[in-house]
């Protein structure tokens, strides 16, 4: 159990969103504030990040599929081979599939006009046990 | 492999958006078009549906995991133990985390102003067998 099921197991086990802004935790990296939320199968990460932050460096993951969900602003950064791959920019209902190994990152978080940041939710399945 | 992932091997791989009309098939439901993408450990059900439309009955899945994740307009919904669940209706940003064994339905989508549609993503780990 993490910090959200903690705080309110009722939200973990049926519905959250991210304006519970009090369930979002800083993280070691300024800008970033994220809530995890285990299941079973898949864990969520939701990210609240201040607009114009850069980081998450290209990486992959070699036990876990992933895939981000754009919620506000806007994701620019690169998938797929890190030697090729171009940038591309995610808004709002945008998706991306990171499948076992696949390179992904090198990202520049843009802020949307109302909170001046950037959400996401990333998927992780199987969960993550490297949580940072 | 399913409807997009042949449509577009490489957006499949990668990044997609609820934006690719095409892509969406419609369905035995009318008014519910969607779009399944099959990852590894876990599966992508997009669905782009009528605002007003009705379905949905209560159920649950007794081997998948499955978060709901409304991206366009509004979604009006009954989620837990069928005899005292009260409705809940979740907009954009909202997430609902349906685990194995858990009843959800009963549903009114409401659309939005832009498209008149509600869109959902629908996540199940693993991925389902039983697409109907």
């Amino acid at each position: 159990m993490t910090d959200a099921a903690a705080a309110s197991p009722t939200l973990a086990a049926h519905h959250v969103h991210f304006f519970d802004e009090a369930a979002f935790l800083d993280t070691d990296r300024p800008g970033f504030r994220r809530r995890i939320i285990d299941g079973t199968n898949l864990q969520l990460w939701f990210w609240r990040i201040t607009g114009g932050s850069t980081g998450s460096v290209l990486h992959k993951h070699d036990g876990n599929e992933q895939i981000g969900i754009v919620v506000r602003g806007a994701l620019d950064f690169r998938i797929g081979d890190p030697s090729s791959a171009e940038r591309s920019v995610l808004r709002p209902g945008d998706i991306y599939l990171a499948p076992v190994g696949v390179w992904h990152g090198d990202s520049v978080f843009l802020g949307d006009d109302e909170y001046g940041e950037c959400w996401i939710l990333d998927v992780f399945a199987p969960p993550r046990t490297d949580i940072g």
